[in-house]
């Protein structure tokens, strides 16, 4: 067998730093030289008990010389500002990043509007969306790739085969759920079990920023402006994602056909004849859709492991894909369920 | 204090008789005489452990005759089609009936296109659809009231002061996520811990039975026909009920102020200022609403407790009120958070 | 009716303090003139949104005088330390105390042994440790209770009847488990739902504090010292508490008889005949306890709700006692469940 | 790579059938060529549709003469007394049988008083137990292993390393607490989300039979009869599985050294340095062990998850060591948390 290729995780410490390194210690083709958080002076299992046993390394507080020298690809599991200071280091010294946080998902314009002003103008412009299913072959090409968000994901992937049959400006209602664990691992009240435990409830109603996400893309996918009313809701689950997407289109269509021929080459989406249910997709990189019609009116359906396809598993299909490998290598299809 | 109103429960076997129990038990003008099921044999603690201590009363196997020598007003909690063959006979015996089935709530037509041949058709005119926002001065005087579904009652309480500002035939999206008690006592894989733990999932999609409820009431009380697009789900939660509204107004409207100033008399119903979560409301006959709005856009939000305000309380609130008594009699503002 | 009886609650951020404003604010002899916190400044709609229609009183910033002149008895929901410092000043103002901290649960060595030295040394003898069915005449005298812990209720009420079967000295193995709410408000890793949802895991096993107010309490009632082991869990629910029991004792006993002998005048001890359930306690000020027999191998199993028999409840039936009034008015009998 | 060894499954419906699936699908030595249920006529994707797009195989009615052509082993996760009909077969056609029923597990007097008249006497005596860490060799020559159930497996794993500290006869007190899926997939009102939600309760306490599957394996490994008092529970886990062990030994013993040393070359137990949790363990075949000591008196902590280590994964063990495997040949060491 070929070398493995030399990988760093920087941001071990949360979860999809942790779901990282559960993918890569077992990867065909990848080998995790490097982890690291914003301190050091700890080892993996101690930071993660439940890895005792299956990876024995320290991790080192973040820098990115130490990096240059062990690894040719990083995951940046970071949060966003940190990363794009980090990530433009890296691409100086020649390392290919994908980059887990939002700081290059967005164009300039809209990412300083919503989050802050930005640190690298220079490898923005550069950077790919990675979200294999539409822009596969940018990412081979890539060097710098930024990982969706978990509801872009979810969102993107059931819309995407209905944008041509919207008008322009059209109203397009999102109700998406989240398991707890895609508001990280920082306390408060709202992720805690007394709060969340048998309880639901939505928060920034049309106004969360994962919506310009949403909304940018289908601009430069299908060059059309939707109004998209995006509601995030934490449900009481600890991963998954159920996206709910209300919409009327404008002609007569067949909308399970249209979704089974937009996807028919994709082996990491499921069109499923039943509502999705968020335990089909935990533990894999599926995303399965499903749709419903009366008339024009649509209810598409999609869920997705927000952990997995919507950060880490898909971040891994992206580096595969930036390395010249089968996309599908070290990646779970496998569901936790029961 | 004046003489109680001896009441019977029939149907004590499943949640919602469990829960007119509860009510009952303890309310200051209603005096349980008479419990039955279908089998009787029993006594309420071996049916309800958990009512050792607070009731010592033996079930009965269900007959009208003996209810109509103990009891003045009768609550029916039992399946539709059986529930409608009861009423029949208690209301021939100059009993109130509060029916909590689906039997006397729809016009005939309706009535017998989603459920089965309606056997009651000389009362089912006369009935009241027992929701206390819309219909109260009727239910003071009915003699049968209809107590309403869960998802209707949550759905017509967020959806009715919005109704005026709906262009005819319009389509309102709602996405509508209940407790599993909801689905009642009958086993089923859908309902077992396994299936729903960690998960969520949509069932009957766009032909759920409760559509057609919605939209009779709201063409009866606005005179306005509209698309409802109706997608029920069920999360990993026991009681409760949480409802998304989607719709675009037709107009440029204030819409918190037009929630505030519908509802402004009504005791039962609380506008608040963030998105409702359904733990303020599990334990309480109150039904909580939140708007959010984005141009014309809304995204209308409501959480009751789907076996109390979406069943037994609304019951007791409607019992209440054919009685002449103040509608919050023996009536939880309580929930139980945490 | 006679005049209500004026309460103030002195700490309502918490668990405990809402579950005490819930019980009062129905109370039918007390009146809640007063609540308080820390800072103050807020109302208890503000604090609590799910008591918003249900009592509208604004929290103050603790302070004994402004209490002395508003209430003449005082419930204290404060951490330990902090409540023998507010406890003294009430005291002093002739006023009824009953603190569900633990600072006057434990004899003066045993609880500077285990907290911190003590700064109400001239009123802890005074104080009555706040278990009716051991206490109830003392109770009725008492002007200061120390309200029990939740872990030392549900293993006392189980364990006593069987204490005079057990040899001095004897090991006893309390394997306890404690819904979420009962480590409080403070974030933590150990109680946000990501770690406690589809988990289980034990805390300070054979060390927790509760053991002393435990083994005291034998040795108090029936001048036995035992060799208690106690194992602390916590169990993904939110509110609840089932303990196991395990031990021997030294003759051949009928374990449920002695059971149902020792409880027989007790309305809220409940000796059930399958195993205990936290469903059937929480919302009530119920113990539930079961025992099964293998020759003089005993498992004795009792449920208890943490924050109501376990704490708040409790509290109020001590209140009901000292106040003359009957240890039932106000507390409920109805679970929550389903 | 050499060839790939063939493998059957016969009971694909339930739980521990398709953890088999799941595990063997990947295993780089097992090749799937057959798996059944008691009906046949439906595909694997359809009997659990998380495995579209993973698995692509009809289900056959089970057919011990059609297993014998296409495969060397076969795993039967069937009920028990169902099982031993087949194993009886299997074994006669000299495929290698890794059953995961209760029916090899006893010795003959034991397994009648417990279960049923056994039907395979001549090949009970030839099973081996199938507990690596107790019988690795006489696992690996066996052709017929009895899987262990999981409460013995996890209750076993902690228990062994101190029985002899025991005195014979000697009480031992387990509480067992286990997910839900323990249970199987069979519907019941025990299992139902309504039911186990923010629940827990035991079972068959002190009578439950894996008490003398326990029973016996300790009297055969170290000669010595103990008194075991055994008292499952179940918990609102969907997956995983807790025992705490309480006893007392018989001199002064250092019990986490006794620990590490028993276990100090075995890969797949862990002993850890704080009270073992439920998800530290699943999705693994690790088992978890943590002792407490207080003087002569033990705490053992242990956990598993049911499904794997307490079945599946425990099962796929067993044949990698059948088969002159490395016994972790397509074993997960990697936890599904978060």
């Amino acid at each position: 067998m070929c070398n493995k290729i030399d990988v760093a995780i920087v941001g071990v410490s949360g979860y999809t730093g942790l779901e990282l390194i559960k993918i890569l210690v077992n990867h065909p083709h990848f080998n995790i030289t490097y982890v690291s958080n914003s301190e050091g002076g700890v080892s993996v299992k101690e930071l993660h008990p439940m890895l005792d046993g299956v990876i024995d390394m320290q991790v080192q507080k973040a820098d990115a010389n130490e990096i240059s020298k062990v690894a040719s690809l990083v995951f940046l599991a970071l949060p966003h500002k940190t990363s794009m200071g980090f990530a433009k280091q890296l691409i100086a010294k020649d390392l290919k990043v994908v980059d887990l946080s939002a700081d290059y998902r967005l164009e300039l314009e809209l990412y300083e509007k919503h989050y802050c002003p930005h640190e690298d103008k220079e490898n923005l412009p550069l950077s790919v969306y990675g979200m294999p299913e539409f822009y596969k072959e940018d990412i081979k090409k890539a060097s710098l790739v930024a990982n969706p968000g978990c509801y872009p994901t979810a969102s993107l992937l059931a819309l995407m085969p209905f944008v041509k049959y919207l008008d322009e400006n059209q109203s397009v209602f999102i109700d998406a759920k989240s398991g707890i664990s895609g508001a990280g691992k920082k306390l408060s009240d709202a992720t805690s079990f007394v709060t969340v435990s048998e309880n639901m409830f939505a928060y920034n109603p049309l106004k969360h920023r994962h919506t310009p996400e949403i909304v940018e893309k289908v601009q430069l996918l299908e060059d059309k402006n939707l109004k998209i009313n995006f509601v995030p809701q934490l449900i009481p689950v600890t991963r998954g994602m159920l996206v709910s997407i209300y919409l009327s289109v404008n002609e007569n269509i067949n909308a399970i056909e249209i979704l089974k021929e937009y996807y028919k080459d994709e082996e990491f989406v499921r069109i499923v004849s039943n509502p999705v249910t968020i335990k089909n997709t935990s533990g894999t990189n599926f995303c399965d859709i499903f749709v419903a019609q009366d008339g024009n009116d649509l209810f598409i359906n999609s869920s997705i492991d927000n952990l997995l396809r919507g950060a880490s598993s898909q971040a891994v299909v992206n580096a595969n894909l930036m390395c010249g490998l089968d996309q599908s290598a070290g990646i779970s299809k496998i569901a936790y369920a029961p």
